[in-house]
């Protein structure tokens, strides 16, 4: 805490210099709050161009976790942005990860702490999916779907129109989050505004990768990342556009499965019905492992899953429909979902197919056995489901079907003794977590929100998405509550990822709100 | 007729010329075969630099029937080749399709036609799965599997050693036989060896692609391709290392699958049970295909299996027992094979699953549920199964199983008003052909076989793999048998295609022999 305190003297007192002098620091937020959201709007339609151009410059930057060089770019950038505006920075390592960004900017007079959490690594992305570059952030005058034309980024020097979308990995997921918080500081600190807690940021490089040393880099450094509060400004909001707080996630588990055949692959004429034909065994496998409906038929998989409280009922009852819409955005007939709600179905847990491959399809394909089969699954758990255990009951399954489990590749000796054997790549998984609805910070969250949006704001028992939230919990202790800007149609986590910039400015006002009267609400509830 | 004639006059002169000059053209063979087939052996053993030179250069052209430039190529180099010998040659044109390339070479005295069937187009070959350039040609001092070095091609001008391996798409199937067939001619040429029958040469471009214009060229050039027996160089000899003869193959064809899930890939955790998936369903679908023990699972698809007769059961009985060294080489445990002999098994049909794409796997995974999964399969089909009525069954399949069947991309309205939507792209298939195995001709060329061979030759009812027979026998009315040269073990159709070097010698054996020897022994059985 002496440190921190110690690093961002020096702008604290730029700011208390600035409050002070324009009268501001004194009002309270009650009687202020149109005039600075006011302000902040203004502030962000005069700097749209600065905003965006450091947005672009962070898209530029390769982010997939393994990539260390430029994982590590995208952090030494972050530190500088983050002591560009006078918040003391630095980089949070742990060998063997990319390290996390932290930040701290401790205001006078303020009593609570809020942390504010993002992500800056991205998901992979297979370039020959993409319409554009990922890495290269393409400016269109809307979503592709509707056959949105390219607009050059000098265009963002003009007026910007708010349906105009900026096309790269991470523009939503989770890059502009960040660009919004550090923009939500500029714009107080322009209109004289002083945050009304003491702010920490944290900015994960691994959470696409699985967060595997999250753990640890919490446990290291836990006295300089405690808080009253963790401010998860990750997801998108809600489907119908109306902002959302959400109070809890998926956790999930990943596995890659490996199915083996001859050791080479042999013509199909040949041995077709006599060499056993492992893409064949793979996709009779995943058929016994979920029905077509969904249901997981894994021995064990739903055991110990929480049973949804009548408060999580209502605030689902609460939303809006939105399946009608998204059965249209998606080209989907009703029939698979079956009138079932999103955020009901959520609340259970989930087997997905995220990948096959095995020989070579269309005018690739040879007629041939392929030689081994893979599939890759996620399985989105909910509470209180265990990552560990579900794991051994995958591999309980496999066993009972007679399937001889390996995690390595298995040896010819193991391949000429077992006629049926699956390799078993695990990622490291991490369990379910979900905050009570009626705390009194809850409440605070959800009001600051409600004064800062213009419409409806919809609280969310989960998200369907997963973060390590559970370590926070179980670490450090604080409450956590995620508050998402990004537009639900984002392709986050798949190719042609985009953000639209009208969700940039409402998060920026968004974020600006928290911090100038999340310390005032948070007591008089 | 009379084109060809005229063509091949000169070089027949020449022959006539050579042969009575040494005194063998009125020899009988049966007085001559060994002196001859040493002959053969020793022209081969001279030259073998000069021979594999020859092959070597055929390899390095790109053969994928639909890549046109460069199977043009192929097609006038074998013409060329032809030529040099005094072939008469030409390109058997049809509009869309790759030339077949013809060769005509009329004997003195002689009664009978036989014609030399092979493909010179190859399968499309993935580079990345290789492990050297598939239209590089590569030698080796034995198979990959038991960790060959690679040898200089120069090694070819010392003294070669049989176990040599060539590594190359289309080594096998089917450029080695060709060659072997033509250095057949020059061996019977050097040795004033007359052949017994009349040669014609049928070289196909696109059985690799499925023969869709073969049918056209037979019937345009009926009376160009009049013979007596067709001998089709194509195959690998027995598993056993035996010199085979086969009477038939199965037929053939080919599907793509394409199954549909939302219109673009959705994060798997806020949508992942409640948009469908369409991997999950692709391999639902597939296992309601095929039980994980071969059997095909759609309504009717065995109608019309012939049954086998007691000369094929007892031809298969003779065979020797090859199924312990095949699990022991392709790495496999007998228990999905169940004690099943490879020969029996092939007189019955297959699926087979060759290939599936969806999403991405392993370290390219993505939390996604993919927009889209596809699977490639061929069925292998035995007398009397059609074709037609085969698609139809699988399309019927699909529709029973509560699938909109679609032949191109489906709509955006399609997939808004259907729940499952599968994309069937069919290739082109045939039908199977078994030939009787006591016709004379039969007879005749089974007695050749074993004149040429060191050891027993064996009689296949049918090859598990497909060829276009049944149009031979359809439009030009003449036997059909097979008599391959190329080891079993030859990856073709998969990476690291390659031909065992003393497969290529015994393959210019046969040839001569045949040519040399069939013509006496057709009538005198």
């Amino acid at each position: 805490m002496h440190l921190r305190r110690r690093r961002s003297a020096h702008w604290l007192a730029l700011w208390g210099c600035i409050a002070t002098s324009v009268g501001l620091a004194q009002a309270t937020w009650s009687q202020t709050t149109n005039v600075t959201l006011e302000a902040v709007r203004s502030y962000r339609d005069e700097h749209s161009s600065r905003i965006l151009d450091e947005l672009v410059t962070l898209l530029e930057i390769p982010n997939v976790a393994s990539d260390d060089d430029n994982i590590r770019r995208n952090a030494r950038l972050l530190v500088e942005m983050l002591e560009s505006r006078g918040v003391a920075a630095q980089l949070l390592e742990t060998p063997g990860a990319p390290p996390a960004v932290f930040g701290s900017l401790e205001v006078r007079g303020a009593t609570r702490t809020v942390v504010f959490y993002a992500h800056y690594d991205g998901q992979p992305a297979d370039a020959r999916r993409w319409q554009s570059e990922p890495w290269k952030p393409l400016l269109r005058d809307g979503p592709l779907r509707d056959g949105a034309r390219t607009l050059p980024l000098s265009a963002l020097d003009g007026e910007v129109d708010g349906e105009w979308r900026l096309y790269a990995r991470s523009a939503s997921d989770d890059k502009s989050p960040i660009v919004a918080m550090l923009t939500a500081l500029d714009a107080l600190r322009e209109a004289g505004v002083q945050p009304s807690v003491d702010l920490k940021f944290f900015f994960e490089g691994e959470e696409e990768a699985g967060s595997a040393h999250l753990g640890t880099l919490l446990r290291e450094n836990a006295a300089l990342l405690a808080a009253d509060l963790w401010l998860f400004c990750d997801g998108p909001i809600h489907q119908s556009g109306l902002q959302q707080v959400v109070f809890g996630v998926r956790g999930v588990i990943g596995v890659n499965l490996t199915l083996y055949g001859p050791l080479r692959a042999l013509h199909s004429g040949h041995y077709g019905n006599w060499a056993p034909n492992p893409a064949a065994s793979l996709a009779s496998a995943l058929a016994g492992m979920r029905a077509p409906d969904g249901r997981v038929l894994i021995d064990g998989f739903y055991a110990g899953v929480r049973a949804v409280s009548e408060a999580e009922h209502r605030a689902i009852a609460d939303a809006p429909a939105v399946e009608t819409q998204l059965l249209q955005e998606f080209g989907l007939r009703a029939a698979e979902v079956d009138g079932a709600s999103v955020l009901e179905r959520i609340l259970q847990p989930a087997m997905n197919v995220r990948g096959l491959a095995s020989g070579a399809v269309g005018s690739a394909a040879r007629n041939a056995i392929p030689s081994e089969a893979r599939a890759s699954i996620d399985f989105r758990l909910v509470p209180d489901q265990d990552p560990e255990r579900v794991r051994q009951r995958v591999e309980a399954h496999f066993e009972t079907a007679g399937y001889f489990v390996v995690h390595d590749e298995p040896s010819l000796e193991q391949r000429r003794a077992h006629a049926r054997i699956v390799r078993m790549q695990w990622g490291s998984g991490y369990p379910a977590m979900r905050t009570p609805l009626d705390l009194a910070v809850s409440r605070a969250v959800v009001r600051v929100a409600e004064e800062a949006s213009t419409s409806k704001v919809l609280r969310i028992p989960t998200l369907g998405g997963s973060l390590p939230l559970y370590l926070f919990e179980e670490i450090l202790g604080a409450p956590l509550i995620v508050l998402p800007m990004v537009n639900h149609d984002n392709n986050q986590h798949a190719p042609d990822e985009n953000l639209r910039l009208q969700n940039l400015w409402n998060g920026i006002d968004l974020y600006a709100s928290v911090m100038a009267r999340l310390g005032e609400l948070w007591d008089t509830d």
